[in-house]
């Protein structure tokens, strides 16, 4: 069964700038779900901010492995409630790919824990991004390192919390470094960010590009839903699995105090 | 200069629970910091719920080098604001530490980035803690597992990140197994988590657990503040630190997109 | 294509101890090569401590996608030239399973930088594993938990780096906890430690055992070889990504001090 | 009680070679150690591979609390059996500081359980390391970034494992980046790598590089000892924790078995 990808996307700069549109005339997602469909296990589809519920409905998640965010401009007007489910549903299994700009997005500072800022500069320069763990999932197949040649620079400190494993390290021209590829887990969920994706810039026509986006995919899918991981469960002492005995002063609201669990 | 702690309570069932009020008569806030002020280089003061802005002022958090966290039945009563605030703080370089029920607390689950539920059962079982990293500050002068003869079991699956250590590991009488003690940095800031610490029984009593503490308010103090981790920063091209050549197209709107960052 | 997974058996206690061949008659490598054949996506073979090169040859090797390894009373039998051979292997993309007593193998002490040690008991006591990872490759499948009724105890402290993820915790009822499933990447090649499996106990009979390993191969898994990652290159200047000038005073005998490299 | 630092010095070059006796007339561990006594709470000794058992005989490590090691050129020359005894030590509790061509030092290959490989170049290149890690002890008082106008170049992939934290990451005027600050734990022991020094480069007459390594001391620095991380302990039956009662086949050689743990 092929995996189901979503590619969100904010779809503003692509309505409001020409030299957006000229880049991605179908949208960035568009672009996006194009290059992960080169791969025959993956099917994709698109929504956008401006769909109702930004196109993230609770039948959409359900029907999602794996979703994409690219985000820029609008990140304020993304609704908190479709925010924290997203996170729920990110918890209980579902892949979550981070692009470029969507560092700053609420879903990426939420499952972070951290405000995820940074340096940067538009300045078209060169970033040469290296792999530094070969032999994982999402650096399959790809060179020792390659560039772009007109990219936005991002530079340290990313204040995102120690990933995983760090999967990409860019250069810069100008002198800076950034972490440009850095996985996590939240609840039962994969995350994986990838920095390039500058939407004045040709980063989603860049094969190589593409090649580490549907790695992305196949290594974020688990294909397992795990809801139980969103509530805390109480274990009845009857049913302990070893024999035990109460002891010790109760907590007479007990009941009611952990209802919020 | 001492090291300047700031215990948060609660002080809710201190209020209404007499199994609690006979337990803790100076409040469990109270306890704690009496703990504390047991290392010389530690000073405390203590703030609950019930004060203005729950006690958290910014001139408070300011003068607030590690800031201890307990809380139970009064988890959604926490202002929003002030949890923004006290993140911000933590990612500036304030050290936190989150007792037991304290694990869904409202800034707890914000800065993991996950719901941080358990299983639990309250039995008064007996809880053995192993250390399974010798030689951390955290575990510092203490014996290869200590007992607490009643507790409150917490069960896996604990649904927070993989943390930066694993500190503790609990064996609860019943049959379940806990990660009782977890380090983690968000931006500047070190965080730990200790289980143990339900209000009807005397852990903050026990004489470990005093240990526990203040070897945690030791490690997290780092006395420095990194304001510049909450915001993204624009570097100019003409200050870039090597010599580059704006190229490409620009986008338009950049200027107003990234005010927000 | 399928996963070519090779079970490395010290076979010693199976020629020497009754309760042993009783328990596994075609040899502890043997069963464990059966549970992995229900995937009909693994194909095995076995190989032995007596056989030449104990099994390991250059080209077993090179035709073996995932070694798992259990040993225990012939850890200093195997030749140092074959663990170098085998960690080589790993750090080119092998995958590798290092099975309880295991733990003080050479090519696990080897691989993990420690000397692995823990506390433990022979006792038939009963172990219960926690999965602390749902969503996890690893625990696909499997329930919150699953119990052997008699399993040899190890305990905390497990002198081991600090693991990529900790998938399972032991609870013993003697007491004692354990981080019964561990993750770690050594180069290119995934490793995972599994605690039981004493010879004695019916361990490799158990259907969620069997589960677990077959999850545990085709998670360490990667198919690609980085022989690069054995050796450091020298990057010369003429042939740098970036124009540079050589500079400052060079090293007289830089070439000869650098061939060890 | 002051902080006991040794500084192991290969002594080859500083012998050999007039470019790097002039940038170090008294050695470069000589200069090493005097960077460390900035800090009042450090006293520095040196030794060097040309002492008797390389200077690192069981008095001197046992009253060393971080030791810190420069080589380059004789890594093969140094004993196993000396590296073994530093690896036991580090296990026990002592800070282990490994610098630059160090990486490829027996000691920090066997602590790593990796090759430790890279790319290099030698030509007295531009070298900017970034700060990934604000607020962490090891960078105390930095900023954001500092220069070495001419060091050797060390590119990525560097072959060693996920660290605990990533501290600082390099630029390299050639074109490639490296990570440059590592921290790793192993038994009790702390260690930091950390890349700079090229020997024929004034790189530890550098002001922040000396800061780098007295945060490093103080940082690695635990004042435990911890001997028991050596060696697997039998937890007899009759001492368990909770009571159990002793079931199923016991091995009949578990004595001798067990013996080499």
């Amino acid at each position: 069964m092929p995996i189901r990808a979503t590619v969100w996307g904010e779809n503003i700069h692509e309505q409001e700038e020409k030299a957006v549109s000229d880049n991605y005339p179908e949208g960035m997602h568009g672009q996006i779900a194009k290059l992960l469909r080169e791969d025959s296990n993956i099917t994709t589809s698109t929504v956008t901010l401006q769909d109702p519920e930004h196109g993230l409905t609770e039948k959409k998640l359900a029907e999602t492995d794996v979703l994409l965010w690219w985000g820029h401009a609008g990140h304020k007007l993304v609704a908190d409630e479709i925010v924290d489910r997203v996170a729920k549903r990110v918890w209980e299994g579902m892949g979550l790919i981070v692009l470029h700009s969507g560092h700053e997005s609420k879903i990426f500072q939420k499952l972070m824990g951290e405000s995820a800022r940074l340096n940067w500069r538009e300045a078209g320069e060169r970033e040469r991004i290296w792999v530094v763990t070969p032999g994982h999932p999402i650096t399959k197949g790809l060179p020792a390192y390659f560039e772009l040649e007109t990219e936005e620079m991002y530079g340290e400190p990313f204040a995102v919390p120690e990933p995983l494993e760090t999967i990409f390290i860019s250069w810069f021209q100008g002198g800076e470094v950034f972490r440009s590829g850095l996985t996590y887990r939240r609840g039962a969920g994969n995350i994986f960010y990838f920095r390039p994706g500058h939407e004045t810039y040709p980063t989603y026509h860049d094969k190589t590009v593409g090649q580490v986006l549907r790695n992305a995919v196949n290594w974020a899918y688990s294909g397992e839903k795990h809801p139980q991981l969103g509530k805390s469960q109480n274990t009845p002492i009857e049913k302990s699995l070893e024999p035990i005995t109460e002891r010790g002063p109760k907590l007479a609201s007990h009941q009611a105090a952990t209802s919020a669990k």
